[in-house]
């Protein structure tokens, strides 16, 4: 696997973007989020008083699809062939993540990480960077090898850096594999020393006696393996578009580009990066808070606050989509409010 | 004052939107908040199996400013000369309000409603619309007269009737007026019968003092007058930028086009027009949370969950026009997201 060099934030300029922000014509910290948001921005692509102004190019969504052996004990509302089937709606344009990216002009790229059955026919946004064709069921077995996890890992990495070279300065993460939810709730609860029983949601709608059986399998995988090492946790209970995210989340933070992080299975790709990586967390953006369940857990262990609370459970990169014009207002304030000083307004 | 004939929405194309929701490819409620902005948007345009898409034209930012008697309290941050300062600040396009409607295409108005001294230079994106030069100190007398209040409602009807028959068929309300967080608080207290203590905040940052001030005057200004219907209220303890938002929510509804809400002093207004004509209410779209304190005693009274919680305490229309992309990616999702039969999915 590819060694990330990931540097801390350098905070030289901190204080300077922190003024920059106090001295637009508003009272100090009234735009809330938004103004912790630019210092975030303004940190990472190192403003200072020769660079003064933050940037948003080719924002980029990159959707990772991958099927889950766990799928097959029916702890999702649809079957796996669903998986394929919504990789095909993102080709057609079709998807609630098609609409969100063309409204705003996100590029968007579709991955395949290990669907079921490979995508024949090719097409300009789709890639096919497949580590096997699903994993295993993690309920009785590691989902997939460790030189497996390691080369999903290299792989995202390579797809996060084909966008950057290419201009984009921003990625946006999101996911689509039936059953994944259970393989983001695993590696949380393996990662956190919790039960299952904390880190498991409804998902995208499941019944109650589906939610029971999926508490129990995570249980009785997180049984199964003693060890906790980042790698061995996404090898064991993860899935081969949560590892990639992985990748392209820590080759981003190494290139000094901010990652957007979807929901819940994008934050799990995230919570494995920072623990492998644990400068990696300064690099990222929390879009949203999430309808599942544990989401909150996860987002406290980052201990952040999302940007949207919009009840979504949907995945596919929606939440990270809606909140890019958040950022934007961000960019947008930093860079063309007057300052008390320009405008003459005297508070 | 005018006579505002605001239907009950017509709910009987109600089941046909929400089948169009339901079969697009996503789990049933998967979109959250969204899926509910799509329904309210669709029923209120009426969206039918003849005129299936729901449309945004012209999205106008209505941004009201006056100034208040009160403030010559010290009940603010800052004095009243802010106010005529941060007008010429939305005039030169350097305030926060400007940034955010410039990266949307948000058409941007400044209704100058009565700040101390007029704007004595044309400009092309002002009108005036004074009634006075500010309002009476509430503390110690009416704010204004009745007739004041009836005619600053009138002509709050009239600037949203001129953007409406310009094509617009989404206005979105904002506002400036050093003081008018204790008009707003004012307003909320006396129409739920609550003491200031329960509806005051810090508006944009005032101390304790200034906040213990702040409820004493206005618990002051509610045992002054006995009336407690809205007319009365709005004239005793509201603002002309209050009372002409007031205006322009119930001219917007009678002509079936939603209002955004943006924050409290916003809030108010939209409290005065449900008052006096309930039906208002299904036409109001709440842009976010804000910061201030009594924020959710006033959206309780609308039972409704806003859009965004940012963090924003600012005012002018900022978290109004920041939630225009959410009510655009309602409108998108609605319109061009794939149904299940189309797509080919099997869930």
């Amino acid at each position: 696997m590819k060694h990330f060099n990931i540097e801390l934030l350098n905070t030289q300029y901190q204080s300077t973007v922190q003024s920059v922000i106090d001295n637009k014509t508003k009272p100090v910290g009234a735009l809330g989020q938004l103004e912790s948001l630019a210092l975030q921005l303004g940190i990472i692509q190192g403003v200072n008083p020769e660079r003064p102004h933050l940037q948003i190019n080719k924002p980029t969504m990159l959707v990772f699809a991958a099927d889950h052996g766990i799928a097959r004990e029916g702890v999702s509302i649809a079957p796996s062939e669903v998986t394929a089937q919504m990789v095909a709606n993102f080709l057609n344009g079709g998807a609630a993540i098609n609409c969100f990216c063309r409204m705003q002009d996100i590029r968007l790229q579709v991955i395949d990480a290990g669907i079921l059955q490979p995508i024949n026919e090719a097409h300009p946004i789709l890639v096919s960077q497949r580590i096997g064709a699903g994993t295993e069921n993690f309920s009785v077995k590691a989902a997939m090898s460790k030189e497996q996890a390691e080369r999903a890992i290299d792989w995202g990495a390579v797809i996060a850096q084909r966008h950057i070279q290419q201009g984009s300065n921003l990625l946006l993460l999101g996911e689509m594999g039936i059953g994944n939810t259970s393989s983001a709730s695993a590696i949380l609860a393996a990662l956190t020393n919790q039960k299952a029983k904390q880190t498991v949601g409804a998902g995208t709608g499941i019944n109650q006696t589906q939610l029971n059986k999926k508490i129990k399998l995570i249980d009785k995988a997180l049984l199964r393996f003693k060890k906790r090492d980042p790698l061995s946790v996404l090898a064991q209970v993860g899935g081969f578009e949560i590892a990639q995210m992985t990748g392209a989340i820590l080759f981003a933070a190494e290139s000094k580009v901010p990652t957007v992080i979807d929901g819940f299975i994008a934050g799990a790709a995230a919570l494995v990066a920072i623990k492998l990586e644990p400068n990696a967390k300064d690099y990222l953006i929390f879009a949203h808070q999430s309808a599942e369940q544990a989401h909150q857990l996860m987002l406290d262990q980052f201990a952040v606050q999302p940007l949207l609370d919009l009840g979504l459970r949907l995945g596919e990169g929606t939440g990270a989509a809606l909140s890019l014009s958040l950022i934007q207002a961000a960019v947008a304030f930093y860079n063309e409010m007057a300052s008390f000083e320009s405008a003459g307004v005297t508070v």
